[in-house]
């Protein structure tokens, strides 16, 4: 099987050298930081005994030695098809890294990056082949997320787009193909949706930071989990979707016409939601906090597993 | 304990009954229709049967025996401490049911409605007693969709807020109180912000509405089930919230500006919605979709109920 170089060994770089190595590639895993690499060591051992506990993976010590660390890039990237990158999140490092990343990986390879929020056109014309360069976003953490986002830059060949969708699809996860760029993409632009709003409400006094956590973790995504909000409307009528827009396609239209479209972020509302969080988990266990998500998502990524999609 | 009236016995009347009556509640459900009453007999009995065999309830025939079925309006709401109404989506229904039932019922009930877009002073004042009326908004369907929303109109009383919200805890609900009046509540408020960017996305071809539901279904919901849209933030960064919206506000903050503020829904995108959910689930078999979207739902709530909290 080909090899994956996974470039950047934070939170996300880790994750998704599980993500590549669970599938059978050979992963290179970078980071500029030998401190950084031991870490991801100890955590991607930590991440694949878990998801062995939660019968996700059968052989976690297999998959572990799939996985090299190294500090030399272009030894990581040399026999690369697929190149993940997940270092930090600004527009110089991203050039600086493709500029890098142009000349040591082989001409085939797929350049991709994980950023969340840096348009691919900001950075792909740096590399030497900005044709083949990419953004393939996921949510944190993708071994136990499967949703990845492929935003192409405008000079992106769609033969690009085609080989990360087979290679992404190949290794478990579920991308959505944007059909050309769009600044947040679609997921963060989704997520600002709703927090806009739930600024909105909070900053406006009509409910608090945990009313929001609780109307979306013990109300709306209840059906969210498994369908999704055109779903959710086909099946809230019984005549299907146009039924639904027709009954509420006007209370819709008049709230859409109704949400702020000035960002409603406040100092006080910031500290209002930080106050609530920090009640729940202290700021100084965030990291205890990760570890209880990640063993949450995998308990739902199993009972998941095991539903029947309608019809079967 | 205390009687509960429920007023309508169309899809979302018929799952409060459930709600109530599981709770120890003898309940009262009325319907001016006696074909829409044995409708109601079937879907709750078949609803009790499934909730047992999902092990969230123990005795459903118990269950069952304490829901009395009725055309007589008075005699419905004669002992209730508390009534659901449910009935048609009209402003003008609305008022004539809270108008008889400031006359039916006792002083003392709470006159809820679970409307899902009217505001409740378009109608409590039609009541005799309108500090005794709000609406107490639930999620499709509310019998394994534990959020409820109280919205309280200008003149309703704090003690029918206190005690609406006591008896919906009571029966396992979680209450979400607004301060206040606030057009389309929190649910919908939040639900019309996801739907009018999905349309916009879809409407500017940036994606499909199949790519959305995956957007959803595979990636952002992961983490909604368990963890609101702020513990979600607070978890992404190694410093809490503090530190993740210190380093993705600025991202937010724009995008939340960049979202159309104009209803993005045309004629167009609605078929292209309408398409690709009657591929998946025909029109025809929507109420075989409903019977299974609840099957999943109360897999989910066994599979949530399992889990630990933070820190447990």
């Amino acid at each position: 099987m080909a090899a994956v170089a996974c470039v950047g060994a934070g939170n996300v770089g880790r994750s998704w050298a599980i993500v590549f190595a669970r599938a059978g590639y050979r992963v290179h895993l970078y980071d500029i930081s030998e401190v950084s690499l031991t870490q991801a060591r100890e955590t991607i051992k930590s991440s694949l005994h878990d998801l062995q506990v939660n019968e996700l993976i059968d052989d976690s010590a297999a998959i572990f030695e799939r996985i090299a660390f190294t500090t030399d890039l272009a030894s990581a990237v040399a026999n690369a098809a697929y190149v993940q990158e997940s270092i930090v999140e600004r527009v110089e490092a991203k050039r600086e890294i493709f500029a890098t990343l142009g000349t040591v990986a082989p001409p085939g390879a797929v350049l991709a990056s994980s950023t969340s929020a840096i348009a691919p056109s900001k950075f792909a014309d740096a590399a030497s082949g900005p044709h083949r360069c990419l953004v393939a976003h996921p949510l944190n953490p993708p071994h136990v997320i499967p949703v990845v986002e492929i935003c192409p830059a405008p000079d992106t060949d769609s033969e690009t787009v085609e080989a990360a969708t087979r290679i992404l699809r190949g290794a478990g996860m579920e991308p959505v193909i944007l059909s050309r760029e769009k600044e947040g993409f679609v997921l963060n632009r989704l997520q600002a949706a709703v927090m806009a709003e739930a600024f909105h409400l909070i900053g406006s006094g009509v409910c608090t930071p945990a009313d929001i956590e609780t109307a979306m973790t013990k109300g709306l995504a209840r059906r969210w989990a498994f369908l999704g909000p055109f779903m959710t409307g086909h099946l809230n009528a019984s005549g299907g979707y146009q039924d639904y827009i027709d009954s509420l396609g006007p209370m819709f239209r008049a709230l859409a016409e109704d949400l702020k479209p000035d960002h409603p972020w406040t100092a006080e509302s910031i500290a209002a939601v930080r106050e609530t969080m920090e009640a729940t988990i202290p700021t100084d266990r965030v990291g205890e906090g990760q570890a209880w998500r990640d063993q949450r998502l995998m308990q739902l990524t199993r009972h998941l597993a095991k539903q029947d999609d309608f019809d079967e």
